[in-house]
């Protein structure tokens, strides 16, 4: 793409603790011309999910660390505007791991086709994308929920835990959304219908969710860890089912956290404790993106998008998220289309 | 039964840590007459297990805690001496839940028949009883092993841990066990057919798992929770099941042991960990029995006793089990039959 030029933000070094501007760079190139089968993409939309932080470390995890000066993980939706690959063509919308960039090539297994007539093309990224088939494979799978479960959700406001509830309540569950601070709460209890939020930076957590689930916790669906996992864990009911989606409280600590021993939680209640990564479910992701796109067309379900803009600001976007301040699904507005 | 004393052990205090001698008190009174219906059993075997120590203990869990001043709970075999339950009759063999003490008074529904031609009377109490069934329904219901499996268990000696071994290597798994001690490591290696031993007073018992199973854990069959088990998560392999047996090394702790949040392992792995109860199992406890009983016979299974004469002395063995001092099933000789 002649005169055109490529922003990528690099790995500058692996963050100790929480992430710092610092440990990015923007580097500028010329955008490459695509070779035989390849396919020249231009980013409009960039994901930011918590899974990114284990990509910048170099602890030994499911998956291969980016390098320092590699460009960052990340899913985006994008545009084709060359293809030498026969299955693309240039106009159409593609969505991929491609990576914090602003332009990117693919040899065409990476990436799928997104539909921009089925819904607004960033969802491919969110409810319709990885989060997602996260929250409906991982709650439905893992947690196998029965109508009057009780449901517990960390993290309920973000982009996996508001659909986790809004699924939980179609199927007859109860749902009880932890989140940080009243907007949050509000939002979860008042828009999307969650039965009760639990406030974690203002009450007890603990002592609330004994108050909102007098028989006990069915399933948990953890997106955080730490204090608050330990909190519910206190409360679990017989045979529950504890699903370690994520655990963010944990990704940024420079020594491990010490908590109680608390293994005697899942003996006493018989409980299953299961940790699960979405692409176990991948041949699967057809039917879950069909049911939630059928659920949010009869508006039973909605979802909350928080955009940012422009690919410079990335990096203070994802060191927000690690905080807990994104409201909804963190996207990075890369370019129109 | 005119003349005869029952000897009772008793809940003379709530332990606080480790329980010590002072905890039990020994109280005699006569023996009483069976009432309508009732049956009056004269104890041969008593059976000493983790589990009572959580009975002890007035914190919540899944059973009632024994009352300060009542028998403390335990299985015994024992003898029919007087039946007025048609159920029973003079002279039969009957195995239950009846407490420390030489005598007891069942209304028949809380003890079943031993057949004294099957197997020595006591193995009711050990590899053909609660300890058996755990360990087979445990590891085969929980663990779900495979062919080729590596299975790891710790407290791989005692009552349970000693039958899972050797179940593993008749599935065809690997097992590897965590045992305290030289003599402990060789009996499960030597005699029980373990494909290693590791000796936790010995040995640095990550980097020995590491060595051990250089494809990781497939089963982790936990007997004793704390920092064993955090030393096995550190090692499991993909799709790992971890199955929490018991915790022994947090039962005698007067406040909680912190050790790192490490439900990371859980997510990077897909592992599965979960707590059970045999008593799940119940209706499917015959089946349990016979298998065993068929792998006793045809000599693929071997187990080993801890005999301590004298029911005086079962506090004292308990404190020891607590330590780790048993060496095999734990039981008391109450009397001849």
């Amino acid at each position: 793409m002649a005169n055109a030029t490529n922003r990528k933000i690099t790995l500058a070094a692996r963050p100790v603790g929480y992430p710092k501007e610092s440990d990015f760079a923007m580097v500028e190139e010329p955008v490459a011309d695509p070779g035989p089968g390849q396919v020249l993409i231009r980013t409009l939309w960039l994901s930011l999910d918590p899974y990114q932080r284990g990509r910048m470390s170099a602890a030994k995890s499911y998956a291969t660390p980016v390098d320092i000066g590699g460009v960052i993980t990340g899913g985006i939706v994008g545009r084709v505007e060359q293809s030498n690959n026969p299955k693309f063509k240039a106009g159409d919308f593609v969505e991929g791991w491609l990576g914090w960039q602003s332009w990117a090539i693919s040899d065409g297994n990476d990436i799928r086709k997104v539909d921009p007539d089925l819904a607004p093309l960033q969802t491919a990224l969110g409810i319709l994308g990885m989060p997602g088939m996260t929250a409906y494979f991982g709650f439905l799978e893992i947690g196998l929920p029965r109508p009057g479960d009780t449901v517990v959700i960390s993290a309920a406001s973000g982009a996996v835990g508001q659909l986790v509830g809004q699924i939980a309540r179609i199927m007859g569950c109860r749902a009880v959304g932890i989140a940080g601070g009243a907007d949050k709460c509000a939002y979860i209890r008042d828009e999307l219908g969650f039965d009760a939020a639990i406030d974690y930076k203002g009450e007890d957590v603990e002592a609330a969710i004994a108050r909102h689930c007098p028989d006990g916790v069915d399933v948990y669906f953890d997106n955080v860890g730490g204090t608050i996992t330990e909190a519910v864990l206190k409360n679990l009911a017989k045979f529950a089912r504890v699903v370690i989606c994520g655990q963010i409280s944990q990704y940024n600590l420079d020594k491990p956290d010490l908590g109680p021993r608390n293994l005697r939680f899942l003996l006493v209640n018989q409980a299953r404790m299961e940790g699960f990564l979405v692409f176990q479910f991948a041949d699967r992701y057809e039917q879950g993106m069909k049911r939630i796109a059928g659920w949010i067309k009869d508006g039973r379900i909605k979802y909350r998008e928080d955009v940012v803009d422009g690919l410079e600001n990335a990096p203070k976007a994802f060191i927000g998220m690690m905080e807990g301040k994104n409201f909804g699904k963190l996207l990075v507005k890369v370019a129109e289309v």
